[in-house]
């Protein structure tokens, strides 16, 4: 097996270089990927020469520039049109590697995707998806469900949804092993004709589809429960619904916290509780899964958490490899191919209205 | 001073009647309201008989139908014209009842409301509000936030949200007695550009009117920390954020149940927070609350949590009675009025391109 080569962002990131260029070390030492670690050598270096790895595995790609974390997007794109993470874009666009992976600015990182890494045909719009714990309802090997698009669109039309429920059903059965995954559409109600003209649409669209295990409508509060293991949503709506679930999550930490502070007997019960909450914490942690996709690429582009440790650099090489090997982009590919094959699309199919 | 008259559908609610009837009796022995109690005479009569109350207070106006909680609205309303929440609806628009309470079907109420009770002037669509518990990071008397739309509409206009916007800034101020409210959009990002045409214009719509707090965009995990005082949102994305707000709190309130069942230290550390778990619920109890408006049209209308007890009934009718004293309604009428003769409207000022 020739080993997979890998275009790492090694500028991106709260904790970048030094995490990514450990995180890297290690995925060379436990797998034999190759990476192209892609930004300032004189950044990276001094953490480099800490490491032990094997040399002819980790390739220094020179890059002038580093886009900040919380810059504009376009603005950051213009200014900086050769940062470590566009040139890593291109590595993966000109073949010289199979997948990118960053942990830097989200909306850069998506806008460099999109320009320079083509579309799978007929794909008019990639998504970002996220990973979240839930509670497993479906009894699954992992307790994290996809959601996508989470913000690299704003709104998008039937046909856009209903090509990330493909393209999100490809991703779990590929990469997770899940062998017909369910699929749902997050709504503000359960019934068919919910949303508007565009959702009753996309959910008929869905419902129609044989190859595809579609479970209906969800509400924001089933997306804890884990009853579905890809939920399809808007940009906007799914953007909201993530931050909205990690909020949550930061408040519950918080309360915690100040009762750990506030009295005696709260410290005591807590730490009582202590074994409970490492266990969640551990289940819970998105560090153990690495990254989450941007689909809609024929290359795998994938995110990881701005966060992320060396630990998350890791497991994102790891992701990347598997799916390479499991052939995910192809599987997408074939996936939309045989929809858009399959479907009689009358000029007017795709009804564009936007409201009740 | 007048008793003001409220129109209360008597048969919402998951325990309705029951509940209502308790509700509207402690409410006329505790204030001067008139209860006009509208649904099926022999559903309501067994529990009325039971309260004492003063007789001149509470009048039976009997309905023939009850809308089941979980009917699909348009049908519900198409196969039940004469139904207790439409009854109750015509009682307000006929000038019979100041305000209309119902505890019963969300979408069967705002459909009711809005084809029974006129709207304000100039304002197209009408938003159901919700009050979601923060941790008061604006330390306000209490710790309720006020979320509009959460559903009357699944997408709207800029006109339409900065309305909600107008709208939300009157109820705050009126009803909590907030002298210069905190507005907030929610988006999927602070900067004002986010969320494509529509949201950027409402951004800079907001910013520029004179006589409102606009403090700008805040995104999903903004909204548990309380940093405004009313959050403006499409009914869709609204909707979710608010139901995933809820399973978050009920997965948090699952978990430790679980915990309670499975190891006794755990068991015993969770006795030990009870006391700060107890503070903890009681501050973040809807009951407390009574209800949410329906906002947009000349009359109030308050929609309690289908769980409602009859403490809840019993806060909304005091809730409503406020509401009518501090001319709620009024002052919205007058904030709109304001906006539009203000704005210079040109043909094409509101832009109606939806996406990036």
């Amino acid at each position: 097996m020739n080993p997979i080569t890998l275009a790492v962002d090694a500028m991106g990131g709260d904790f970048a270089p030094q995490v990514v260029v450990e995180g890297v070390c290690a995925a060379v030492n436990q797998s034999d990927v190759k990476i192209l670690l892609v930004g300032q050598p004189e950044a990276i270096l001094p953490y480099l020469k800490k490491e032990s790895y094997p040399d002819d595995r980790i390739e220094i790609v020179p890059a002038a520039h580093a886009i900040p974390m919380d810059a504009s997007p376009k603005k950051a794109l213009d200014d900086f049109p050769d940062a470590s993470m566009v040139k890593a874009a291109r590595l993966v666009q000109s073949g010289a590697a199979e997948a990118l992976i960053s942990a830097g600015n989200t909306g850069a990182l998506v806008l460099s995707a999109a320009r320079n890494i083509p579309r799978i045909q007929n794909v008019h719009r990639t998504a970002l998806a996220a990973v979240y714990p839930t509670l497993n309802e479906l009894q699954r090997e992992d307790i994290f469900a996809l959601i996508l698009d989470v913000g690299a669109n704003v709104m998008v039309e039937p046909e856009n949804l209903v090509h990330f429920a493909l393209m999100g059903s490809s991703y779990a059965s590929e990469v997770k092993g899940i062998p017909d995954p369910a699929i749902a559409l997050l709504n503000m109600g359960t019934e068919p004709n919910k949303g508007g003209p565009r959702y009753s649409e996309t959910y008929q669209i869905l419902s129609d589809l044989p190859h595809l295990n579609f479970i209906g409508n969800i509400e924001g509060h089933d997306l804890l429960r884990g009853v579905t293991d890809v939920v399809v949503t808007e940009g906007l709506v799914g953007n909201v619904a993530i931050k909205t679930l990690e909020g949550s999550a930061e408040t519950v930490m918080g309360l915690g916290k100040m009762a750990f502070k506030q009295k005696f007997i709260w410290k005591i019960g807590l730490i009582m509780l202590s074994s409970g909450i490492r266990g969640l914490k551990k289940l819970t942690d998105y560090q153990e899964y690495g990254g989450a996709p941007i689909l809609g690429l024929n290359k795998l582009v994938l995110k990881c958490h701005g966060k992320s440790t060396s630990h998350a650099i890791l497991n994102a090489t790891k992701l990347a490899a598997k799916s390479i090997r499991d052939d995910l982009t192809g599987s997408m590919q074939r996936s939309i191919r045989t929809f858009e094959e399959t479907i009689t699309r009358p000029g007017d199919f795709f009804i564009t209205g936007y409201d009740t």
